[in-house]
């Protein structure tokens, strides 16, 4: 590896090209921090994503849980309250994903994170349109397919993850550089990154950025229930598992005692068919859990940093926080007391 | 995080002590660079440890898979061939562990490598005979115990790890930070590290230095047999799993069509009880496979990185190699250049 004459911190045996470092990916998004707050389903909001927005970073709609006259609304918040930019993440396999494009670009949005899906189905659309497009992938090969789609830059989400979640299992440590490698685009790294060192740690895999999920979960704008964001905070290591993996991979959080999630567990130990799983899943849950705050009958998707959650600030805290811990950090690793 | 006088990253929310950085960890291993070779069963000999000893690493001897007579051998060969320090790693659930100790105290081998086991029982006695002892752990919980029971350093492994592995599924980025923030001996990163990048990661994290198997696996000296190294060359991402949950949790490499790991998936796959899954197990297969060749028959344990490795470097080459990127990539760092 060779440090390169821009910005971005290339992969050995990886496609060198122009810049696709922070520096890019800011110009790109049209922010000042490269941190994506994710689009989240029930954890999202206008007043969320303008928090994140006013403090430097990219704010994201999670539309996956939103009617179409929600996003309508919660989007003209946004540009109310906040002349910036921001996204909104639409996953691809939602029923209402055709009506939420036409109001993207009705809108002027100027950013899309798509998932859960083809980019080939959307990326020309949104691009004709004038709209930058991210898309979340699980494996170089969904990256290198997303590049030929025409995106701006790639999600690289590994396994501890929260919510749905990718079947080869790839951890973001393995993932990051070898998405790098295969594409030439920015990648933003995304899955167990809550904090300025592990902003860090993705930095050095070669990623111009971070997406965090869960660490704006647990913050004050978030509409998430508060006892939702209180079993986020107890969450201990092992308390998050990849469940549903025949039906759909989930991230989820153990629910309290005799709780959904058990359910699941018991059903997935006797080897219960995708039809049981289905009806066991029913409709609602995830709503109920993490909007209705429900921990016994909700379904609760977070991350595997949840066990590292222990306070509930602000969302512009948090970007701030973050930046502030990652210079920290970059300067002690770069320090000559740091060495061997 | 503040810069501390000492050399570590340290953990906010964690227990400052001593230095517990990669210099501290040098000196507490007696070695040059950070960086340990890991034990690996069927895939570690003198030659190996040796290498990686003259390297300035830690070379490591998995005495796994090893008879008695047999460690005693390798540990006269590696001290005839080269007089600085190595390690010794021990499952402590395997059945010769304890003659394997006796063996050790009795060759002065100088650093003991614990683990798929308690603490409590070993420590004392390697302390008292000199030993430096270093305990495998995977959640913070487990590295507490192990600071109690006197280890020098614990060993934070994540889910992405080839062989045995944690029930909590912790990956390497969500684990290191929050042992690190629950113990005050020197943690060493090991799962998904196979590079300067991903070291730099674990630096990142706040890990004193780093184990890595699976890339001293794929090395010229590994004694695993050609055909296993070749079909770990050509692991694609998604084709190492961790099975056998309910028996003993290890993650394997799928093998060649029809093979081990395909009975093993159809028999989770429809809910096998553990005495089913012991019998498809059987006994010697890990020999078989990785050693033998038996692509077919036997099993394959390897971490996710396999998917990133292409070669078949010296385990001398791998040391210096992974060292010298960590430097570039911490210059690249450091640099103004790198900037947003």
């Amino acid at each position: 590896m060779k440090a390169t004459s821009d910005d971005s911190i290339s992969a050995p045996g990886g496609k060198s090209s122009g810049a696709r470092g922070p520096s890019a990916l800011c110009q790109l998004l049209g922010v000042s921090q490269p941190v994506i707050q994710g689009g989240m389903v029930w954890c999202t909001n206008a007043a969320l994503v303008t928090a994140v927005g006013r403090a430097g970073g990219l704010g994201t709609l999670g539309s996956g849980s939103m009617y179409p006259e929600e996003l309508r609304a919660e989007i003209a918040s946004v540009q109310e309250a906040f002349d910036g930019r921001f996204a909104v993440n639409v996953p691809l396999l939602y029923p209402a994903a055709e009506q939420h494009m036409q109001t993207i670009v009705d809108a002027g949005v100027p950013v899309v994170i798509t998932s859960a899906g083809s980019p080939k189905k959307w990326t020309s659309f949104l691009k004709e349109h004038g709209v930058t497009v991210l898309h979340v992938i699980s494996s170089a090969v969904f990256a290198e397919k997303s590049q030929a789609a025409g995106v701006d830059a790639v999600i690289a989400e590994g396994f501890e993850a929260g919510g749905h979640n990718g079947r080869e299992e790839t951890t973001t440590l393995c993932l990051v550089p070898e998405v790098v490698a295969a594409v030439d685009v920015p990648v933003v790294a995304a899955g167990g990154i809550s904090c300025g060192r592990s902003m860090m740690a993705a930095m050095a895999l070669g990623a111009a950025g971070v997406q965090m999920g869960s660490r704006f979960v647990a913050t004050q704008e978030c509409p998430a229930h508060d006892k939702f964001k209180a079993h986020v905070l107890a969450a201990q290591a092992g308390a998050t598992k990849l469940r549903l993996k025949s039906v759909t991979p989930v991230r989820m959080l153990d629910n309290v005692s005799g709780g959904f999630s058990h359910l699941v567990a018991e059903a997935e130990a006797r080897s219960a068919g995708v039809e049981e799983l289905r009806e066991i899943l029913g409709k609602g849950r995830a709503k109920q859990g993490m909007r209705g705050g429900d921990l016994l009958e909700g379904e609760l998707e977070i991350g595997q940093v949840s066990a590292r959650l222990h306070d509930i600030p602000s969302a512009g805290e948090v970007v701030r926080d973050v930046v502030a811990e990652f210079e920290q950090v970059r300067a002690a690793l770069a320090s000559p007391s740091f060495h061997w």
